[in-house]
């Protein structure tokens, strides 16, 4: 017998009874909110082409990391479900393959996404499993094919009001400007902007730097070991993105350590990177002094900045050589703040011209550093749980650790941070049940009242997003 | 319309109505209790004084750097709220500012606790806003002007049985020789107990360090750099302040490290520090040292030792230039004590004569470090969570943390450990109430018997502060 | 009046009696299977020689460091309550001492699990306490004259289906060739195996290292400080453990450091080591080195590898010389896995024959490391939580960690690390009714159907150890 597929119009919400109450009335006020996005990783070609998705395969597994690293701990060998530098050439047996795990996603945040995206989106009513895995193919074969079904569609559907993508500083933002002609026409009925990104020519580690750096000054006329030609060549990047509608900048840093070094310091340590064999000490702390030079061009320009730091990427060489990058073995660090952000704060912290939104991966920093910075600096936002913590129980930790050291105000709200076009709506409608199931339980505690509450559940959805991400 | 501004009585207790009964049961017994205060900034001349309090800026805004923090980062000028080296001179104006952005407050104990504050002892029944803040004002005003709102008619009424004050060990205590006779004749119906707090005259990192210690060694006519000198100041100092009734000696050091030096080793360093210019490794290993010393001088007069350590203090320069210390910039940092404490442990950790009280903003260590040594030597004891985690959820974790690990009677108790005098009362009662909750869910999930539960609310209010604070 | 002593039958589920109900449900589907203990401290010579226990003190408070580790805390000297390296000659005083600071492990697993057993394996109805203990002393010692319960009767009881004990590779594990044949005449119901546990002859910062490693190499007629003969005899004994039935090999590193070194590194290593006065970073590189080499010689003999790392062993001296190792001064530390397993898990990582149990007292690695490297490497599993944090708040923590970012499929299982032989069913109860109050959260929340949870709680408490530890 099948299992069924089902999705409980209550789901995430608290088990008393009176709470619940509480969470479904605060929930109502905002479910119905377009969506908005200011961090994520669709490309911007996916809403350009408008091409019909390929097949289940190619649109659930061959890209989501968070997926199919689960099929590889179960010693899937990741070629056979469709994942690799080349498309399997049997996709419906690489969706049989997912379809008999599916298990293994249960209880994780990727297992409740799909379920939601395969109900709402597809239809569906029968849960994944070996019996039903042609079944499901082919029914999300029949939607794929039909004209409602195409990446702008859904995007109006959805529906999306603003959404970032992430974009390499030479990217010459092409893509965007079509997207903005089609948002001025109608077409796409929300806005889409560029994401600055500069992490590969920040980080000299990476052998990929001097090549990088090279093409980057180049774009102004500079030598590559010019340090002054550097700076204004990502000045000049960046405001590119800015005419091009970008509001963020973003830094995918190792550590979120700042020094404040002056220009003669930041040359030395650029020409050593630009060298190609840079100390250890030399690269960071060039990555170091850049970040709080970022901070600074964020006051000129008016780019919000976000860090993402503490993550080992490609933990797996095997894997990376075989996979590339962003295939699901980026293992987080325990990672600091207070000390680290130090510099770049007591040059800028008290200047509300930035806005500097910290994510983390180390939830021990919650409410120990992040909390605690942002109650105080008028530049410094709590970023929402990024990654392997963007799920139901971590949020609900995370608003515990944040509200009761610096209540709501300082959320930049919610970001769903994904390659996954379609697990948007799932993403935001599991984060808008969250906060109304926080909340709720903070009002049946007699620590805020309903009012407030529905107060902060509007804000935290809608304004504070806009606000923090200068959306306009 | 103006919101309404209500207590809620079952506020903080356990959603669920078989819980929550429970948990009503065991606050019951604990409500009206005398608050024991065993650690706190109260300034004894507040009492001393007891001057009518000047107006509702003055009182709730000026001093509180919980609350002003907020106001900060949301990017007000603390100055337009009276905060800062001179007060300002439009002391209604700082208030309607304070009010309008009241919703900043929403979720953090801040809010909680002024809620209390204002319903209990204001009999305000509206929520602060840009409306309601002139009437708050006045009503504010009105009520400061009675005679039964004097600080000591406060003390007696909260009622408060104990409250420890934080003073410098070369303070004369003169302020509390005189609160002794209140006490004595009747108009205190409690007892003021001053703390040892040396920190200024162990931290050789900080510029005053020389002239501290030259005016303490010459409070037993000693020389500067002379070591011996030193030591016997601190040992003359702590025995003025057991003869003045003092329970406990405070040290808030940058971390919780232990050195176990013999003298000639100490002389050295001190030596060194006293110079002037101690190399960070000098100044860091005579803190160490002295901290064990410390423990030694516990042992024999008697004084509790209280460990707060681990905060990043004075954040911002800018705003410490501006605004003084203690102005809501002190930042956490993670915190280790399992081997910074081992010398110190090793030389009197089987000691039940010391007794060790630790503190701690990294709520890591609670189920890794703090419940496990305080589970083993009896000199060490479990301090509640404190500053920033001094909330209702972070209260829960800390007993879900540490009780399962060393169970109850490691508890030194709640600790308000506030400069806010109004607040005291709210705080702990809040504490008590989460005391029952906490309790209360043991109970109805099989884990302990309603007496038990009945037994340790009351240790924990009443004797284990007592004893493990030697309140005779 | 004597208070009762009662087990609630619904002990440990939630509150929301539509959750509770869920819980219930799947509880009932596995409350009576067999216990599979994969890593344990009990004696193999406590079956093989099934006497009768000696009385209440020496079964209950001789060797439970998590017992007197709490009455040693209160001032109480362990040797009044029988600890040491004499029994105590008094143990019905003993007995009395314990049952008048029974309060103490309110709150905590002992406290728990002693109550478990005081009333489903002697009937007890009275709580302890200065008035109840002689009585219980008595009815305990009549129960423990009974013919029926004799260690191999209450192991048949209980039931156990496998359990592993803890051994030196140098042990001749003929307990072990002995047992078996109980096993196969019938006489244990159940399978009983060592466990490879080599720190002493790795760990070459302990004193006793040279002797040991003498001897081992000995016993393949190499020379003390010849490397290849220390593999070898390595190798040799692993291969005498797995003819014994052996599962596991298990590694109480200090931390889970690994390197990969080749064969003249690790010799030059081991010569310092041997040599008697290694540098403590030779000692750890050798220990670093060793892990890696561990790791391979589990994918070549199949014996699974669990690491528990992070324990500062014996932190008071004091108490080492009086009463030796295991006797409650174990702290943990903070510890790190992503960067120190990454050259093992380069190496063998993504081989399925290796199956690497990882075990940790700090639960911020939960979410952050372990969860995510089990979520993508096919050899990591994650080991239950251990030692302190092996408690219900504690084990719910874990689960919320954990299955939202890797699932169930790689939790290996409940193991109950115990030396207390009578503690057994009463932890694997406990851990039961956790996995069926989470389990039954998620179902009330929509996040897995009630079909899965059924399917889950049946492969945590029965398939998953059997195929992660290879039971066969």
């Amino acid at each position: 017998m099948n299992e069924p597929l089902t999705l409980d119009p209550d789901r995430l919400f608290p088990a008393d009874p009176q709470t619940r109450e509480v969470a479904q009335e605060l929930y109502a006020t905002v479910k119905d909110l377009p969506i908005i996005s200011p961090h994520g990783h669709v490309s911007p070609d996916l809403l350009l082409d408008n091409a019909a998705f390929q097949d289940a395969t190619d649109l659930f597994l061959r890209y989501d990391h968070y997926v199919f690293r689960m099929l590889n701990a179960a010693g899937i060998d990741l070629e056979r479900i469709g994942v690799g530098k080349v498309p399997t050439t049997d996709p419906r047996g690489a969706w049989r393959i997912f379809c008999e795990n599916w298990h293994l996603l249960d209880g994780t945040a990727s297992g409740y996404w799909l379920t939601h995206e395969f109900v709402t989106l597809f239809g569906l009513d029968v849960m994944p499993s070996a019996e039903t895995a042609d079944e499901i193919y082919d029914r999300i074969a029949a939607r794929l094919a039909e004209p409602d079904f195409r990446p702008r569609e859904l995007f109006n559907s959805f529906p999306i009001a603003f959404m970032a993508t992430t974009d390499d500083p030479l990217d010459s933002l092409d893509s965007h400007a079509k997207l903005a002609e089609l948002t001025v026409s109608g077409a796409i009925k929300g806005r889409v902007a560029p994401t600055f990104r500069p992490d590969a020519y920040v980080n000299a580690r990476k052998p990929e730097f001097v090549e990088k750096v090279t093409a980057l000054t180049a774009s102004v006329g500079a030598a590559p070991d010019d340090f002054r030609g550097y700076l204004e060549a990502m000045r000049a990047s960046r405001a590119r993105f800015v005419e091009r509608g970008a509001v963020s900048a973003d830094f995918g840093v190792s550590h979120p350590r700042s020094l404040d070094l002056n220009d003669e310091e930041m040359s030395a340590l650029y020409r050593a990177c630009v060298g190609g064999d840079p100390s250890p000490e030399e690269a960071d702390a060039f990555e170091s002094g850049m970040l709080t030079r970022f901070a600074g061009m964020s006051i000129d320009d008016g780019l919000v900045m976000t860090v993402h730091p503490g993550v080992f990427r490609n933990h797996s060489t095997a894997a990376f050589d075989r996979f590339g990058p962003d295939t699901g073995h980026d293992i987080p660090v325990a990672t600091e703040f207070t000390r680290a952000l130090r510099p770049l704060l007591e040059k800028y912290g008290n200047d509300k011209r930035l806005h500097l939104v910290l994510f983390t991966l180390d939830e021990t920093v919650y409410s120990r550093e992040i909390a605690p910075l942002a109650g105080f600096y008028p530049a410094v936002y709590i970023g929402a749980p990024w990654w392997f913590i963007d799920a139901p129980d971590s949020i609900l930790r995370f608003h515990a650790a944040t509200s009761e050291v610096a209540g709501f105000s300082r959320l930049s709200g919610f970001i769903d941070d994904t390659r996954a076009f379609l697990s948007i709506p799932a993403r935001h409608d599991m984060n808008r049940r969250l906060d109304a199931a926080f909340l709720a339980r903070y009002v049946r505690e007699g620590r805020l009242s309903l009012s407030s509450a529905r107060h902060w559940i509007h804000r935290l959805t809608d304004e504070q997003p806009r606000e923090i991400f200068r959306l306009g």
